[in-house]
């Protein structure tokens, strides 16, 4: 399989593992996927009686044979289960923190470290 | 163009129209278009110093052959603007107002009224 292809199912793989039904009134948990602009994510939308639950879990995008994880609102980490994966830590970028921090990350090219 | 198609098409010269490019930091503007589930986004991610910017500006999904609007963060309101592209208010759902709701809102099918 080719890289990139590989890296789409790894991330498929760990938003499908998150992607537990909401036991919190009636919300959706969709799966987005656009393959097309390689970005992915993971939302909640709906109601619970009458506060709105919406909000994006993990959305995570490849740019350049990297994937940058944009937002990750687990609390296991999904850089680990990426790496767990076969995603070498090189080619996984946490956008979410500063990049004068990320050399610090372990996570990412050699070049941003 | 068949009714899914058009409305389609809507959505994203909806979610066009407003990706201007930030002014404010290093920060992508990204059009998320999931046409095999029918999900839709407008999202920003980035920096400006220190400061992650982080969120979802629009979020548009096709339910049997209904547009929900699940966020709008534009001032103008884009279901109105979706209406002068010609979709009926009736197959308009404000997902984003509660459903006790909606009845009042001039938006969304017949039964929900």
């Amino acid at each position: 399989m080719e890289k990139i292809d590989r890296y789409r199912h790894c991330i498929k793989e760990i938003i499908s593992r998150h992607s537990t039904p909401s036991s919190y009134g009636d919300t959706e948990v969709q799966q987005i996927f656009d393959t097309e602009h390689d970005h992915y994510q993971l939302v909640h939308a709906g109601w619970h009686d009458k506060e709105r639950i919406y909000g994006c879990t993990l959305h995570l995008d490849i740019k350049d044979g990297i994937i940058w994880i944009q937002y990750d609102g687990t609390e296991i980490g999904i850089a680990d289960e990426l790496a767990e994966l076969g995603v070498p830590k090189e080619d996984i970028v946490l956008a979410y923190h500063p990049p004068y921090k990320r050399p610090y990350t372990g996570f990412g090219p050699e070049q941003m470290r």
